[in-house]
């Protein structure tokens, strides 16, 4: 049996990103897995007074999420992985994440790791919440900010 | 340049450590790497009291440590890993291996991790806790308790 078949990867468009997309490909090639793409668009809407969602606020969603759309498309293709699953999803980037990773038979996932400093420290960083919720194997590629 | 030059494998002894090993034996394998293990003994001595440490407390975490060298000596034989460079640590086990990354200039530090449940998933995991101070990549090995 392989050791990994299908990777995700899970990118934020932070300067750091060809650094981590370029580790999940040598570790694509090394185990001649499939590769998926994932990028999580959190909400733009705060809607902590639990009043009406304007109509203008779903609209930037919309313009949101297709936005990383085409970003998610053009990385693909710039590194020359256009034939790749891709998925966009809205909303905590630890759930979604977790989520196509069960959904797709991940098994192991690949994110950036960046380092911690003020309210993020407090927070948690997003690699920190995957992999206590990963289905699967996480490697954490260290990023410099 | 090699994706990864050097990996440190981190073990517990659980009975989950055969599945990261054989992890990291194909991580070692695909990408060449050196590979050192290290295992931290938590202290067994609890001085709350700021009081003297007794003599055979001492003695206890000697008794500890020799222990674990033999048994990390014996894991490295059984995985063909016998030239390995083998670390047996005291102390924090997430200070440890930070350490012992940044000493040895480790570019991949591979890792089981366990489900939390209870007291574990107030205090966090070993796992998250070397992933938040490691000064390279990080391999969580998910296993199963």
């Amino acid at each position: 049996m392989s050791t990994y078949t299908h990777l995700l990867l899970a990118v934020d468009f932070s300067k750091s990103t060809d650094d981590v997309v370029n580790k999940a490909l040598a570790l694509a090639r090394a185990f001649e897995t499939r590769i998926s793409l994932i990028h999580v668009v959190e909400f733009a809407q705060v809607d902590l007074s639990n009043e009406l969602v304007m109509p203008q606020e779903l609209e930037l969603d919309q313009e949101l999420l297709g936005l990383a759309e085409g970003r998610l498309e053009a990385l693909a293709d710039k590194h020359g992985l256009g034939d790749s699953k891709r998925f966009v999803r809205q909303g905590s980037t630890k759930r979604e994440i977790v989520n196509v990773a069960e959904q797709e038979k991940i098994d192991l996932i690949v994110i950036g790791s960046h380092g911690r400093s003020g309210l993020q420290l407090l927070l948690g960083s997003t690699a920190n919440a995957v992999l206590h919720g990963a289905p699967c194997d996480v490697l954490a590629v260290r990023v410099r900010d």
